[in-house]
């Protein structure tokens, strides 16, 4: 495909591109396939020769597309957004047109540049101090990872010794509400699966400082080394906010990492009205929010802030004679800020982004599915046999359908809001999900998608009802 | 931006970016900033109100592009290349569009599909055995770093305990040119650095078998565990071939995890007449090669194929409430596969490239820069005071010019071919990087960029006779 044919396709696909981001919504959100049958319908082989582009992409229309879930339909309230919005896309279609890899000042100048100017106006518009730095990383889980290695390498090089005897004494804390991600990261670490601590959460499912506070003093009276602390800042199942004021406090005391996962909540900074969940940030050593969930952002686009920049290189610097350039001592080198050697040009959506919208536009957006959120929450509230089942500080709402006729019985309770659930996604107008809160099974509606508006909010609250009369 | 201004900005873009395509060998290969100048040209704080996408665009051309590298340009001979191609830019931009999040099955049922389909097609194109499986990480480090901690979790396993005592006893080897990803990830996971064993090379700078039984018999005798044998198809300096078949006996007889690292040759697989070099890598464990490489697709596209699923399963697979879905028993859920949880669509690029080159126009190109590496590697032996420094399996040809006037002394060598690399790369033509072999500075011309043709090689030798002359 030369060129001037590159040329023809791409100006095909922009209009399709474009009538996709119109009309997403008149498709189901969720396909009605069973798996294997995308599989079974194309061929088992690679092709010998070249097939026209033309019919590549209608097979992209007619096989791939009947087949993809659609996360960002208007009506789409499952797990937590991954948004993107036009100007990214935009970015996302430069980034793949230039193809440069960035994994050192020399290889891509203004994409290392860029990142560094892009990452200090995140800092600022979160509010964060002046002493954390930015980079880019693809995935919170990756980002968590990176912290748990820094401070594994930290907690080793303050005992003096980094033998794996010390790494079998090292000790991480995290709520029992934390995502998966943190225990499998401290695993992949190599910190001892024995050596996690579930840490107890309130009844609005945040960390109990106290019991914290109890676990490290049990560890340290068994010779044990508390390295890392990983705070949340939005739960996955619930947006539960751990107090970090309390948390940092006893991080410091005891010399520990403290990491906080702000994936999915850190958008919500940005807003000076929300930004008391944030209290106490300052106290942290490394802190992970997604743009790729919140805010408008093409995945993977993760945000991770670190105060000990020398720590960091510690653990992931390399510098083998092969990548090493006459300027590296001038300038910085993001292979050594994480695990991967390549990277991609992240930082031009960002950019992108932020410049399209602003801070006005973005914090209007956030806004308004707050009080989206704030509005089904109402309705829930106000409907009999429904409960509303955690607070709701920002895009999400965890309820219940709890009629008296069901009885206290958890387990039919549960089949009840099971059903529930795949009769309200059934008709493909709305996706929602499921979690399991203090034992409970719970739905989920969490609001953040750029075109969702109040009626696609409205249509999954008929829907609920609608399942809720007739299940 | 509404889906209107979005279609009107995409065309445009569509026919900058076809320009940039066709004009991308005008530029200049890496350009002539200095640290610092493009950072202090953009605004310290992100702007309050939204600005026009006109202005954004405008400055995309004008403040960053004069500062980025072009990876892409037919010019490129340094490090590997990084290639892209038409095909694959295209299913970039549909993949930006959809947004979709691809953990799961049921979170993208058809891309989890595409991804089955498109990696057994990669494993067949490469002649890789049918136990083989195939999963796309994003970067080579990132998949050896997978097979380090799965042969430290398979290693642990068979040692009957998962203390820290035993993780202080597993060992890793790989050859003193293996890349400086092998380490590092062997760090990452938690293997201690006294641990990690870098086995003598060869003449070719191929890992010797008997050094590394010899290695092996010492670690066994003082009570050691190898866990893992890191073996490189085209390593990094000099594209030099580690003995499989050798090397993988040793591994099935000391039961050690055998991971390949073909991250950029592993792509000449696919021609007959180049899979001797693969010789034996049925005894491997698990094999990364790097479509995002030297086969057109965009960054990042890392191939992992693995042949005991249920060990990668046992270390990376986490299963929360929030995350179950009812098709889980019967369904790949690659989220479970690898580090990140969150994934993004990436077998449509490979997917379109693949179809719209078929095997044959795969072949053809590399081929083509074989050939290329072939017709220069002759320029280099026909001319006077140069030497060839390795062998030349693939498109990498390592070289240097050594004078009769230089005399013996190797710092004076080194020193020189340092500034001849200097002024080759000073005009922006071409772009060569180095190395160092046998702990002398090499330089390297490494040819696989989709629009190189004989007529930028012989631009760079060129360049390179002259500044030879000249220096």
């Amino acid at each position: 495909m030369d060129p001037d044919e590159f040329r023809r396709h791409a100006h095909e696909l922009a209009d399709w591109m474009a009538d996709y981001l119109r009309d997403v919504g008149t498709r189901r959100v969720v396909p009605d396939v069973s798996p294997g049958s995308i599989r079974r319908s194309l061929p088992g082989s690679p092709p010998e020769t070249a097939e026209p582009f033309e019919l590549i992409a209608a097979d992209f229309r007619e096989r791939i597309m009947p087949g993809m879930t659609h996360w960002n339909h208007p009506g789409w309230f499952g797990y937590f957004p991954a948004n993107h919005s036009p100007p990214s896309i935009l970015a996302e279609m430069l980034v793949a047109t230039v193809g440069a890899q960035c994994m050192s000042w020399q290889t891509s100048p203004a994409a290392t540049e860029l990142e560094q100017v892009v990452m200090d106006w995140l800092r600022q518009m979160l509010g964060l101090p002046g002493s954390f730095t930015g980079v880019i990383q693809d995935t919170a889980s990756t980002a968590t990872l990176v912290a748990l290695l820094s401070a594994r390498d930290t907690a080793l090089a303050g005992t003096g010794d980094r033998s794996a005897a010390d790494l079998s004494r090292l000790t991480v804390y995290t709520s029992t509400e934390a995502h998966s991600s943190v225990a499998k990261g401290a695993r992949l670490a190599g910190y001892g699966a024995e050596r996690i601590r579930g840490i107890e959460v309130d009844d609005a499912y945040a960390m109990q400082p106290g019991r914290l506070e109890a676990a490290i003093a049990r560890d340290l009276a068994g010779g044990l080394v508390p390295a890392c602390i990983v705070a949340t800042v939005g739960t996955t199942s619930s947006t539960a906010v751990d107090p970090l004021r309390a948390v940092g406090e006893i991080a410091r005391r005891h010399r520990a990492w403290l990491h906080v996962d702000a994936a999915y909540a850190g958008a919500a900074a940005i807003l000076p009205e929300r930004r008391s969940c944030f209290d106490g940030v300052e106290l942290a050593d490394s802190l992970v929010f997604n743009p790729h969930k919140w805010l408008l952002t093409n995945f993977p686009c993760s945000a991770y802030f670190v105060r000990d920049v020398p720590a960091l290189l510690r653990t992931f610097s390399t510098a083998p004679a092969y990548l090493r350039t006459a300027h590296d001592p001038e300038v910085v080198n993001y292979r050594d800020w994480g695990i991967q050697l390549g990277r991609q040009f992240r930082a031009l959506k960002l950019w992108f982004v932020i410049r399209s919208y602003g801070l006005d536009g973005l914090r209007a957006m956030l806004r308004r599915h707050i009080a989206l959120a704030a509005s089904f929450r109402s309705w829930v509230e106000a409907e009999p046999g429904f409960v509303v089942a955690a607070p709701s500080p920002f895009g999400l709402v965890c309820f219940r359908h709890e009629p008296p006729s069901l009885g206290a019985d958890g387990a039919a309770r549960d089949r009840w809001n099971q059903r529930l659930l795949e009769r309200v996604n059934a008709p493909g107008d709305v996706y929602l999900t499921h979690t399991v809160l203090g034992g409970r099974y719970t739905l989920r509606l969490a609001i953040g998608q750029w075109q969702t508006e109040e009626s696609h909010v409205r249509r999954a609250w008929e829907l609920i009802r609608g399942a809720a009369r007739d299940a």
